[in-house]
């Protein structure tokens, strides 16, 4: 017997952010902050809560929450139905939060590519920065 | 006897171009370039034509060509499918080019909102500012 291997790929984008991991929790797990630098959602941060992510052009994200450890992992599935192989998306997203000597080393990951879904890949690369880039400014708001 | 009413709403976005229709036309019919101001894609300008809008973070819209009319009328059809009424979207977009003696004024239309789908409704509404506020800015780059 052999087995069957499904190879999948990750993306992983990094920041190192001014401020300290209880404030940034809160930017990732309250759902009005949430659709500042994400998209509108129903989000709430216990494991097994399912909820979507709604992009203003119309797409729509099923997700569920996975991890829960408030102020250093959160992961939830982030996963896009469609017939077409090359656009269904199941995928995971775990951000990591390190506390550093500055604020906080932030790490997301997004697992669950398939190698031909390299456009969604290289997608969700640049759209994670962008991501990133609007949850710091974001978090420099807040009290 | 008595029909069935199936009530829709339409956006409406409306931008002042410093650029002549036919400049504006390439940015909306030639794939590098809407993937610039809006998402990857396999358009091409004919009706009947099948493409995928896809968005950074895996979304994906199913789209049709409706309307061709070279520098003046394109439209298509938008359409996210979605197990959920509530996010199941089948819409149409048409974007109308008149000239103007400084430019163009471009007119979007998209219809098909469901009473219920407020927040794609909103969603599209500020959606569609950023899009064409970053198709002003690319037009301007070319030749």
């Amino acid at each position: 017997m052999t087995g069957i291997l499904t190879e999948t790929r990750t993306v992983t984008v990094e920041r190192e952010l001014a401020h300290p991991p209880e404030k940034l929790w809160r930017a990732l797990t309250q759902p009005h902050l949430i659709a500042e630098w994400l998209m509108n959602n129903d989000f709430a941060p216990v494991v097994g809560h399912r909820f979507s992510l709604r992009g203003e052009w119309g797409g729509v994200l099923d997700c569920e929450v996975l991890v829960v450890e408030p102020s250093k992992r959160l992961s939830y599935t982030w996963n896009h139905v469609h017939e077409d192989r090359a656009y269904n998306l199941t995928s995971v997203v775990t951000l990591t939060l390190t506390p550093t000597a500055k604020g906080t080393h932030l790490r997301m990951e997004q697992s669950g590519f398939l190698p031909e879904q390299k456009q969604a890949f290289h997608g969700a690369r640049h759209g994670w920065q962008g991501f990133l880039a609007k949850l710091d400014t974001l978090v420099a708001t807040l009290d």
